[in-house]
């Protein structure tokens, strides 16, 4: 099999971590029969500036007649507003119709000096605030800004099916490979604010709840938290969680507090998933502190290849590079600042493909 | 100077804490000249359930008429929607113009084993998606729901202002105290996700920093942060903040987040401020699991009577408060069981009060 992977680099260290992407694909072990072959693609802050748009129509349309799934590295928010820039990468995500954002955070043996963590955000990736739509007036007292938040029957259904799907796929797993996890049962967590937003958040709350009832899942153990609460425990603990899954922007926020909790940004990978497409995309940003320097932690990147290759159904593929990475940072001798080494990206990179 | 002040104590264990704030009140030493009044008031899920509204008008109005300030507990949110019902809390905040939440974080000396945490959440707690308006269409692939989320210049303006006054006088207690804080320069961080909310999060933005580039501000050290990376930075360098101020929702979460580093919600206090009024009320909820058993912490609730009095101009008597608190934390004698403690509410009040 042969698969077309668009590069997306986009801005800062986004071009430092993409080509370590794009080298652990060209090596992978000949065993698995898969090749690849890739596409750059433009978008980011940089080509706004070059091209007055963000996301040039060139990359999603190559992306959608082309590819079967896609690296994307990280953009520059300007740091005043400009006129006309909005995130690419939100873009992509409704255009592709990539409905969930999927991201795992955890520990791996030796890094974790309390109890191993072991979870996935499943967040949903197309609606919630995130529609962007919004206006301002002015009033007597001065501006008044509003935004939609919408949340639909339809996206909360298949985003909590999916987080359903992964919860079962998770525990296969995990019986398959005995005590590499705390979890005993699959559980799901629904995420919500349904004591203020009754109507929205309710909407996804019975949505989900419904979604989970199901047939099909019926060995999930399904939970609900409030959001605020939700971030209170997933610091007091972490351990206990396995799929969280929540509206956009809740995610967002809970992904990037989970992220904390194993140590660095700069591990935690995502996958933009959507029927039949994925988009890896690790979850840090384009770091303008560290841009240039050659030191990025490829690690975030190097999972989220692992992620898309699962969500185009190449497991052994993923699980490969799962391990090696595993390994990697079990054994910490070669570690990004990030981490408290002194690897470079390069150095951390060629590590995990000796690994392979 | 007498105060009157409302009691309302709302359902669980907020009638357990409730009666702590009420003596520590009438046990504040005769030196300081401060007498109190007393008058119960209704709210919460029971009382709706008795009377089919859970913020009775005769609360609203015994407030505004007779009150100088007020202690609030705490209210179940039913498990199940039930129509009708919303929370009293949100709905005191925007009918009092309480237009500030304010929760203070920290570490006592005995408590932390890492570095001292010290700061404070200024919430803005009138907008945002806490206007509650919200409604539901049918459509072709089922149920869509829309909430607005309003942020305005004038309560930006507002809650960034106050933000603005809490770090100088959070500066001025410190330089009276010296060695007590990790902070050398009073700071505030603004939080948004105007990368996505150009409009609304980004007049939260543009105001907050009109508001603090104010001469009377110049000595204050003004940051941003976008919310999701707030809360991965709240996890890993929280000694480093000092006030941090955010529209509703994000202040929510935020203010979560930050308790679960202290240990307990059961510390955290808060205060809900207007002009001339605060209510005070622990930042915990009813806490369904432990109600009616007496071992619920009183201490969030001692330091919600602290805070109020210190937005009613009582700085002194507040002051007796919290060092009575601190000193019981550091002894930790007597602690309540989610301290890790065997005290009941109260043997914990008792010896608070014997410090007083
Ligand atoms: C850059 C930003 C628009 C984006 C988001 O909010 O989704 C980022 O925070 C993420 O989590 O991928
Ligand atoms: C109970 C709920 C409506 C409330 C809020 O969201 O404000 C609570 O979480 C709080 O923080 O006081």
């Amino acid at each position: 099999r042969t698969l077309r992977i668009g590069l997306i680099p986009g801005d800062g260290i986004g071009r430092e971590v993409i080509p370590a992407g794009r080298r652990i694909l060209e090596s992978l072990p000949s065993s698995l029969n898969l090749n690849f072959s890739f596409v750059n693609l433009d978008a980011g802050f940089e080509t706004f500036q070059k091209t007055g748009t963000a996301l040039p129509d060139k990359t999603v349309e190559t992306l959608k007649k082309e590819c079967d799934g896609a690296l994307f590295g990280a953009v520059s928010s300007p740091s005043t507003k400009v006129a006309g820039y909005s995130s690419p990468i939100v873009a992509l995500r409704k255009k592709l119709d990539l409905y969930a954002n999927v991201r795992p955070v955890k520990t791996t043996a030796g890094s974790s000096n309390g109890k191993p963590i072991d979870m996935v955000i499943v967040r949903e990736n197309t609606e919630d605030l995130y529609v962007k739509e919004e206006r301002t007036v002015e009033g007597p007292n001065g501006k008044v800004a509003e935004a939609i938040k919408r949340i639909s029957e339809r996206a909360s259904m298949r985003i909590s099916t999916i987080a359903g799907e992964i919860a079962l796929r998770r525990q296969k797993i995990r019986s398959a490979t005995p005590g590499t996890s705390a979890h005993s049962q699959p559980m799901v967590t629904i995420t919500h604010k349904s004591n203020v937003l009754s109507q929205t958040d309710g909407l996804f709350r019975e949505t989900a709840q419904r979604a989970l009832a199901a047939e099909k899942f019926s060995s999930i153990h399904v939970e609900e938290q409030i959001v605020d609460s939700m971030v209170y425990k997933l610091f007091r603990q972490p351990e206990y969680y396995d799929v969280i899954v929540a509206p956009n922007l809740y995610g967002d926020i809970l992904s990037d507090g989970a992220a904390a909790l194993v140590g660095s940004l700069g591990l935690v990978p995502s996958a933009n998933v959507g029927d039949g497409f994925a988009i890896g995309e690790p979850c840090h940003g384009s770091a303008p502190d560290i841009e240039g320097k050659g030191i990025a932690n490829p690690i975030a990147t190097l999972r989220s290849v692992a992620l898309m290759l699962e969500f185009l159904g190449e497991e052994n593929a993923a699980a490969k590079i799962y391990t090696a990475v595993d390994a990697n940072l079990d054994e910490a001798k070669f570690l990004s600042p990030d981490m408290g080494g002194k690897a470079t990206t390069q150095e951390v990179l060629e590590d995990v493909l000796k690994r392979l």
